[in-house]
């Protein structure tokens, strides 16, 4: 089967599409054949040595959909023919997270999406709402799932709620449509007047250029009433303090990390003065993804898709993920059997 | 001004339209020019004699809404011409129940709101979404909020939960409608194909007459897949037991009481093979209020109105309460001042 | 190596010691070797046949703790010699309960510890506090992980919180003992003043006579001042009543389910004017488990325990069990390694 | 009367007691005979103008017990004689903080304790625990609050759980305290020796020298197993990094903001990777309080107290806070009724 690896340097340029043999589901596994995967900025990250340290060569990205085509033995919990994709995290099934249950991510300690037959535990996949086509399922497990994870088992959001979500990146497009199901009012801010209209059509009730708006803050506050309730703060440069100022009394700021790795000061009584909840997350568990494709399904949510390459194109999926111009998931369609 | 009260018998026979002095709003307090009330069945139950013991005379009805038009010595969170809701338990203010907290009760433990001109403490109103008109807010103090706390302050719904929801009276309606407002799926159960078919209209998903399906837990359990998450158990005869049937492995049933009295048999082994958690309430916060207020106002959710009475026809209003046919609130209309 | 197990009948005159063969473990299995078992209600109601529906024969007992002698292929979260107990849900390892992840139970659905070698997967044991023996140990996963659940996962409990615990069977003396470990004032029911005095010794701070005292709901709830906080209801006859009476506004009654299946008549009415959390539960999950542990170790509280009988006198230790005139955990021992 | 002003000067030195006239109790008020006052470092803060910006002259002080001695019409909760402390946020009864019910704050935005009659609603007061003495009393409702908040309110600490509490202020005291009470293991760290061997008679686990250790947040971590549970951060230069490193996966960091206001660098993926929970708080509401007081009553827990100044010592008593020497509550009591 056909793989790709960052083989011998960490750059989108070291990839190589390499031949390596057709996994067998050992006890308790199964095999799937892998239809469609899509980018995250972490696997721009990790393709280019920055995201974490790893053994070279790595079968890069977490995020993928297929079809289960194997069962090891005494697996009964899914059945050859179902669409699923892997967990992001294969070994965290349920529950809070801790330092064992994340230990092995896919795409980083745990080889990636980017092989024609994916080896992993029969836990660790999850069914796909019957809406999706795999393509866009593909998008759920990382992005979607961090974003259903903050709303929703973190912080908890209500009809009627106020929600802030910085940019159009993968995580934030999912919030705002998430946060929509539930009947919040969202704010989306960008540097782009016409991300933010798409972001309009998408549901958004409010919106802020932030380069026109540098105290942005202030102004989602005001937008809100008495201040944002929940702020998705994906990490951008001096973006932190902006959140504090739009944050409401007992408001809760969620630290999506994938974007980078800033080192912000925070002006620490802003924090106790307005009682804030500060909740760092990344993705989510097995029973978390079954609570979303729930959600999904029955709502019909349909991720956003900006561009879809085929199998071979991997670097260039990554090259328009370095750009940063994309509206929407970056996704990759694997080849059809034959 | 007038003022209807339960006068010397507990009926609704019993019910006089009498004249009372115009209050003075004193220190703390507003005057509030009410110009809707709404019914709940917990009124009938009152005037009836039979929800509770009072002394005669009793004004009753909890659900109104109208207009301030006095501010006492020292009042500065309201003003003059400001569209509120009195709070059902004017002492509950924020946080869980108490025993203090809900001793006072309009139209039982405190004098009700079927009165041209209401006194009550400034802390105790609430402000009206602005795309409701007086008689749609005037539901929202007892019935709808009792189904908000329900499903947002104490089962605390995601979208993708599924919901089941006993009947189409006051309450049931605002869960239907609630429930949806976060993506849930919501069953409805009626023992009229015709409410059932409105009720559907209404946003319901599945619905289940309960007289071709008397074993309706069973259904319910099936459509939702792996059981209910959440009932809204609204106490009629012989239905716990179809509730506990209903609800799935840690699933909650909300008993809401209004209806009535019952007495019920309950397994109790099945209390703790399922994990259940059911959980009483009546009414709620000033906090809960707003909140709830908040979501309304935001998904422009309207009220179910069956029909509008005039001021003089309170006994009418409560004769149709009492016949059960209806659909949606009952309305009491007051005088417009001249 | 021996096994007990219900053979032939459902009684514990039908429970026969026979020869099997020593377990070998398999990909992500272990092999424990058991030292000692401790015996629950539930149990005794197994073996008599009126616990649930099993084939025979049937190994029974879900309580026991031993030494790892045997890891299978690819185990490397515990190791050779490590004292560990057995989880009474084997594939219940963390988050909120389902149907999937309670199917299988030690001594029920899944082969019980009456066996001097026991395997199971590697997930589904944990680590003994270091300051208990196997004897001791040997009661907490089903017992005492049920009052743990019930205090601390569930009803949440603070210090300067009432507790309820009727009766001083094995779950009500864990609850009173881990209440007391978060500085609770607990109250302990009882037919026996012997018994009551027993529990005094362990902290109680209220004993109530339920001969003496039939009433023992309202007496209760006058101790605690308005109403106790926390009920720990065990399901004996007519309980339930005297818990909501002694129930304070909010409070919660944490229905435990192993004594027997009691069909009580419970009023509704007292559920909601109370705002009553009633919460069915049994046993919990390895993570509640490895929280308990942390808790009984780090307080180096000590199972209260009755007797102990020898592995030859299993039929003798259910005998007691039966008489229920114990005061603590029955425990057997089993032959130690010649 | 006598009260203690700040009257010209923001300074120790420009506080001045002066004659006032005794007040009156309004409707819904009451007057409480001061009898202790406790000082807290934001006391000092606001003193030397660096706490807030107030208009003089100002009344300082949050913190004291007294005696009912007046009711306003319409009192019915409290009666003469009664033993009570005021609490700090008079507005904030129950419920989560909001920006309006934390407006009012006793010392600053309210006239403080530091006169001999203080004048406040009759809601904003509450009884005090029946083993303390109103020297010990009068410690509670800001420092010991700020505790009892952060653990049992916001962290909900168990049993096991364990807890870094930093330094040896009043908030850290009432923390370590607080946390044995619910058998939690608690690290306390500090740069003296000989307050940490006090720290220990209190109850502390284990303690760090943070001169002799500057990376007390890896020891501390180590200490625990796989990090700490629970951090009361209280804001010193520099901790904060520490406090991450301290902190265990899904752990929470509790930002108390009494000491001062830094501005620190935070990096950011340590928020997200550790699914870290940063929770800023600053005092709590009456039913807070009222809990904490069962708590601290059943318990029998008593603050410690460093010295006690008489009325006329009140800026000895500051000077005292200033040089920062202190282990325990410094404590100021009023003449005696003559």
């Amino acid at each position: 089967m056909k793989i790709w690896q960052v083989a011998q340097e960490w750059s989108i340029g070291g990839m190589r599409l390499n031949e390596a043999e057709q996994p067998t589901a050992g006890v308790g596994q199964v095999v799937v054949r892998m239809q469609a995967a899509s980018l995250n900025y972490r696997d721009l990250l990790t393709v280019k040595g920055t995201g974490g340290k790893f053994d070279l060569p790595l079968i890069p990205f977490s995020d993928g959909a297929g079809e289960i085509v194997a069962l090891g033995e005494g697996v009964s919990r899914v059945s050859i023919g179902d669409r699923v994709c892997p967990m992001f995290f294969p070994g965290w099934l349920d529950g809070r997270p801790t330092a064992s249950n994340r230990r092995l991510a896919l795409g980083g300690t745990h080889p990636g999406v980017l092989q024609e037959f994916l080896l992993v535990d029969a836990e660790a996949v999850s069914l796909i709402p019957a809406h999706l086509d795999v393509r866009e399922a593909s998008t759920l497990p990382c992005a979607a799932l961090t974003a259903w994870r903050a709303l929703y088992e973190e912080a908890k959001i209500r009809p009627g709620d106020t929600v802030l979500v910085q940019g159009t990146g993968g995580v934030s497009l999912f919030a705002l449509q998430m946060a929509k199901l539930a009947g919040a009012g969202v704010i989306v801010t960008s540097s782009s007047d016409d991300k933010l209209e798409r972001a309009k059509e998408l549901g958004a009730d409010h919106t802020i250029n932030y380069i026109a708006t540098p105290e942005w803050g202030k102004a989602a506050a005001k937008w809100a009433g008495t201040g944002v309730d929940h702020i998705i703060e994906v990490g951008g440069k001096e973006t932190f303090q902006q959140s504090i100022e739009a944050a409401g009394v007992d408001g809760n700021i969620l630290v999506i990390g994938m974007l980078s790795g800033f080192d912000q000061r925070i002006f620490i009584p802003s924090l106790y003065s307005k009682n804030l909840h500060v909740i760092g997350l990344s993705v989510g568990n097995r029973r978390m993804f079954e609570r979303m494709s729930a959600a999904v399904g029955r709502n019909r949510l349909k991720p956003v898709i900006d561009r879809t390459f085929s199998f071979d194109e991997v670097p260039d999926a990554l090259d328009l993920m370095e750009r940063g111009q994309h509206f929407g998931k970056i996704i990759v369609e694997f080849p059809k059997p034959t």
